[in-house]
């Protein structure tokens, strides 16, 4: 019998459930919408039907059952909690200790997104061989994890890795989270967002941008707009990596790794975000730090990150990966 | 025979060594004017001769020497090498190397002095059972050791933990590594005196420190005036306080360490600096870190702290202490 972990990716509006062999690989998945859940028991019942349903998928040879790693907004690696969330129906829910009354015994471990992420890129990814190395993801927020010494830091409460919470402009953008000039304000799909309607508002040429409202608007409108010399919507995206290369400056002065990889939506615009963040990351670097760190794309699909990444926080240990 | 390991703190003025028992006393100690070696052989030749010299003190009983720990700016960990360094009469040593061969077999390691700091709050001071924090040095500059997990962060170049030279204030202040706006530029010792002189400039009040020069003018000077209620020195702490609080704010978004330790000259300031990093860091944290975060004083007395930090670098793996 070939050995599984079940990856469970959490998001606000789909829940993505996979089963996943010691390579990394997606066998067979599921999904389920969360935003129809407003009873957190019921979703979770469902979570196990869908997974005992996956295990018994008669295209499958007989698979065993090992561990299951969820990655979810605000989720606690410590407590096994998702704490706090915004996105989600919910506010507090002990999602490791509900899960394994149906799973006596076995291995549930719980993170945020980002940081399932990191930790894929690390046993599955273009991390493999690093020790020190940092994953922004870049979607509705910015989100990042952070691999020191080749473990994650989790912190003190399990929370750690808030770069999205950085202030990038003293005094600036309002942020969903009560503050004022956090980076995601400027750089995520709706940070670049929120630098179009700046740019129109300030520039006078031409946009195909000019004819959608706020609330229509994609990031991958802009990549579109963008892609056909669109001049708001290049600079867009100048602007964000611009000041997503001076915040990653600030990330090397921390902990020094040797690359940070981009991941998400926007980070698929690939050089028209990566070369500004590269080229201001580099200006604002302290000598020491120069021409050493990579800006790399991760090695995982936006479709199976999530999956992969909360499957690989039981690999990870399995696989004795440090 | 006592065990016993050499703690060096090299410093660009002043190189103070002693020998540091397993406890973290130091039993004897001697100093050597760093300045006065041009020739970077001889300096290292001193070094070799005053352990010497030490370990042989009539006034000691008979000591056993198990390892050498250095605490040096700009020192790396990796390379056993101090690189770049501004404030001392070479550039380029290889200290680890050089030493070693007067010492052949023996363990020697090298670390920057913030760094060489934290890991003696770990083994010696205040940090005993703590697994993730951040050491802040407030001296010419502002230097940090970042521990999550139990370890120190030294990144995958040796150079990691340089947190005075996060941007503090975009296009703020000139610093000496280049860069504009660093954190250092606003808090440390050299900080709170351009602080001060902006204050004499765009204020009219009667102050005592309208009578000092900038070179004549020290960090001390402030404290005490600001200890006899001088308007410019006391609003000179606050305005430091608060730039550190918001910094401090970054910091714990970062690795999310349970405490913060404040140490060097300005830190003697005590609440007159804490108080107000404490309120602009609560004020500035994301609702999640909110009111779990101490800023604390530092176990450790100025004087010996150099010493006693470069040789827990090596009682640290001794002691097996994670």
């Amino acid at each position: 019998m070939e050995k599984v972990v079940a990856g469970i990716d959490i998001g606000g509006t789909n829940t993505r459930i996979g089963l996943v062999n010691s390579k990394g690989k997606v066998l067979v998945d599921s999904n389920i919408a969360t935003d129809k859940y407003q009873d957190v028991n019921g979703y979770i019942s469902t979570i196990y039907n869908s997974i005992e349903i996956l295990a018994k998928n008669p295209d499958l040879p007989a698979v065993e059952l090992i561990g299951i790693g969820i990655g979810a907004p605000n989720a606690n690696y410590h407590t096994g909690k998702i704490e706090k969330a915004v996105n989600l129906p919910w506010q507090d829910v002990p999602l490791a200790e509900t899960l394994g009354k149906y799973y006596p015994g076995m291995d549930i471990k719980v993170t945020n997104d980002a940081n399932a992420v990191a930790i894929a890129e690390m046993v599955y990814g273009n991390a493999k061989n690093l020790r020190d190395f940092v994953v922004i993801t870049l979607g509705t927020g910015l989100g990042s994890g952070i691999v020191s010494n080749g473990e994650l830091i989790y912190g003190h409460d399990g929370l750690a890795g808030e770069v999205g919470h950085i202030t990038a402009v003293p005094e600036g953008r309002h942020c969903n989270c009560g503050r004022c000039g956090c980076l995601e304000t400027y750089v995520s799909a709706t940070g670049i967002k929120r630098t179009v309607f700046e740019l129109l508002a300030t520039s006078t040429g031409d946009s195909q941008l000019r004819n959608a409202s706020f609330n229509s608007l994609t990031s991958k409108d802009i990549h579109e707009a963008a892609l056909n010399g669109d001049p708001v919507a290049l600079d867009a995206f100048k602007i964000t990596g611009e000041i997503l290369g001076r915040a990653l400056a600030d990330v090397v002065a921390f902990t020094s790794p040797s690359a940070i990889f981009i991941f998400g939506g926007l980070a698929e615009a690939k050089d028209m975000i990566s070369k500004p963040a590269k080229e201001n990351m580099e200006k604002y670097l302290i000598n020491c730090f120069k021409n050493k760190v990579e800006i790399l794309p991760s090695a995982l699909g936006n479709k199976d990150a999530g999956v992969i990444g909360g499957a690989s926080l039981i690999w990870k240990n399995l696989k004795n990966i440090q």
